[in-house]
């Protein structure tokens, strides 16, 4: 019997997260404060972060971050997730490729955003936060910090993209099952939310609106912090559980990858399965390649311009040296709305140019393809951001069977789209549609 | 660390299901045809269910029988599931029992349901099936068997409950990614569905409804076979897996458990998870006690009658000797959607009648009650079904509490709930509300 499956025993679990940024051949620039345009401190920071998130996003030093001991804790509860042999996907193509996944679907919440939760909720609880807060799109992030907060005692006040509060009501729910509060963004609760609406009163809302709310509640709420889902390094930090783990198990499998895939919103999930992989790049071992996948409708990175930008809407985050479209860019509803962000994270940027990866566009029409084919063969209904991934994954295996190349690709499935349903009924029916990008 | 999860190498896993039928003290009375009233034959069964599953059906003297390599082989992509120590559920109720849960919601459809749909599936393709035919109530059933079907090249038409089909518009959604026809029954698609509807046109459906529009279907379709998702002794067979591996997990975890609890609708986690454990019962070695948990508005096991009964509302299947609320019992539009039977299986039945397992009741808010503070201890959100063995567990470990005892829970988490996020919706917002059985 093949084998399809590879999980790490507890003991084999790792004990420290990767910090690319003590590794990288380019240092990126530094993020400035958006008020006074100096490089960012760690004081500067924690004004919105706690303090222990604030310090890691600012380590050069250091390859190798401790997890605390509550932290991998908990990450037992559901990790190792399984890498996976997608014997069933090489089937349906007809590819010479090995192709594997990382199914982060399996995590509690249903996706990968649980492995900085936990870390984050932790480090708050103990510097005395009581209450923290977040934006997010689909969903998936959102309701990764509301368990995590209801797992240490805090309060949980999340502002969720309006077009995916909409597209996808049960998110809400999952969140409140919870215990979170759940507040449509842009909203009347908030300065910037005002100042939007009363431009456009029919604003649907982006991630950079929601981080805008989000900030601002945590700037004005007496032992609040605000957490965030991607873009950040320490955000990346914690993700590469995925791609450690991902490691260890293909040694395991007795193969190592030849193609990263992974889909982009702001790089979280695309950081965590590729960094770790990336240093034996920079040590001259590998030469694997890297590919972060977006909408076709939000190419930050294919289409986009290198410079110092907000992370949000309304200009309260730090400016950060990253490809971008413009921080007012209001990008299409496609369903995937994790991926609906304006610029990438200053890790990545830096990577981006310095040619150390790629980046390619996606349509939505193709990605509901590759879903389907991929729900069909695997079982598996993978969230529509999640679809990119396979959807370039299908080409790179497409491209393999031309040339009868044994490559081995290796994607992450961030997660299901059991809440994303709605979406997949609409491709079903023919009406979903694609979106062009337009500045 | 303390281990949570216990999982078993794919060389573990077993590889041949338990038939409790060759091992019980009273062998159940005969199914009798519906319409010659004796008893069944492998050659009638066969006229709607394929011919192994027929003589699976009427085994009494194979204690083991052989798992196909193929379907092992399809196992091993989501099984071993995880035994998981529920700390976090121990530490929220402050009991000394050490709970643990199967987790079966992680299989890729989200249910234990894919380990009979999978052992039936391979079957008709097998014996040159080319459609199959089902019934589903809430769709945990209806999604793995389609799942099932496209693997094998074959052709799904799934009749769901209407209720359950307005309740849990996503549930079709995710059949219909599988490639599935879904039709909300009754309908009119059928004698038995127009037959219904013209008595009452208002008909919400139950799972008898849609057993007999089903099994028409079968009937009248060349290459069609009927396929189900419970009550029969070979789908219970095809669910000891779950057990089989439990009790393998127990050991590496050093304990055994003292009470077994699953909910129940037609029996088929319930044996799953109870069967290979009981048979220690038969043997003296244990005194391990069952619960079976159902509905208090559909609970034939505690308020029913022990007769011969049909299986379906239209009177098409065999006639089985079970406790049952009569085929024409039309169960309250509870949320959990696969507990609205009106009958259990004969084997289950039988051992109901001689002692050897305990049935409880559970009202709808009490339920739900375990199911949110479930999610919130462990992260997961469970079915409704699977939240009526949560109660029954947690008031077994409210038990231990009052005693100070440390006995070993073991429930059966049947699946997720995330296609049932109306439902918590409904209860967050307390619009909920139990439902007295009437006869």
């Amino acid at each position: 019997m093949k084998q399809k499956r590879y999980f790490l025993p507890e003991s084999e679990i790792p004990t420290a997260w990767y910090n690319i940024q003590a590794d990288m051949p380019t240092r990126p620039l530094p993020m400035l404060d958006p008020v006074t345009r100096e490089p960012v401190t760690v004081d500067s920071l924690s004004e919105i972060f706690c303090r222990e998130c604030s310090e890691q996003e600012l380590n050069f030093s250091d390859r190798w971050i401790p997890i605390p001991e509550e932290v991998r804790e908990m990450y037992t509860y559901y990790r190792s997730t399984p890498l996976v042999r997608a014997y069933g996907l090489e089937k349906a193509l007809g590819t010479p490729a090995h192709i594997y996944f990382k199914n982060e679907s399996v995590s509690p919440v249903g996706s990968h955003k649980l492995n900085s939760a936990l870390a984050q909720a932790y480090y708050c609880k103990r510097e005395g936060v009581t209450n923290v807060t977040t934006e997010t799109g689909a969903g998936q992030w959102g309701t990764a910090l509301s368990y995590a907060a209801k797992l240490y005692g805090m309060d949980a006040a999340v502002y969720q993209v309006k077009v995916s509060y909409e597209q996808k009501p049960y998110r809400r729910s999952m969140m409140q099952v919870f215990g979170a509060q759940v507040t449509p963004s842009p909203s009347m609760s908030t300065r910037a939310g005002k100042d939007i609406l009363t431009v456009n009163p029919n604003h649907q809302g982006s991630l950079g609106t929601a981080i805008s709310e989000a900030v601002e509640l945590a700037r004005m709420t007496p032992g609040c912090k605000y957490t965030l889902g991607s873009t950040m390094s320490h955000v990346s930090l914690h993700q590469t559980i995925i791609g450690l783990e991902a490691e260890k198990q293909f040694e395991m499998a007795g193969e190592y990858p030849d193609v990263v895939i992974a889909c982009f919103g702001g790089g979280s999930n695309f950081s965590g399965i590729a960094f770790p992989f990336m240093r034996h790049n920079f040590e001259g071992k590998t030469k694997t390649r890297f590919v972060a996948c977006e909408p076709a409708s939000c190419p930050k990175m294919t289409q986009g311009t290198f410079e110092y930008d907000f992370g949000d809407e309304a200009g309260y985050t730090p400016l950060i040296p990253m490809y971008t479209l413009g921080h007012k860019f209001m990008p299409a509803n496609i369903h995937a709305g994790g991926l609906r962000y304006h610029g990438a994270g200053a890790v990545v940027s830096q990577l981006m140019k310095d040619g150390l990866m790629e980046a390619v566009d996606i349509q939505q029409l193709e990605s509901f393809d590759a879903g389907v084919l991929f729900a069909k063969a695997e079982g598996i209904i993978p969230a529509p951001e999640s679809t990119h991934a396979i959807a370039a994954t299908i080409r790179e295996a497409m491209r393999c069977k031309e040339t009868g190349s044994e490559e081995v690709l290796l994607f992450n499935l961030t997660g299901h789209g059991l809440m994303d349903m709605a979406s997949y009924d609409k491709y079903l029916s023919g009406d979903l549609v694609n979106f062009e990008y337009k500045k």
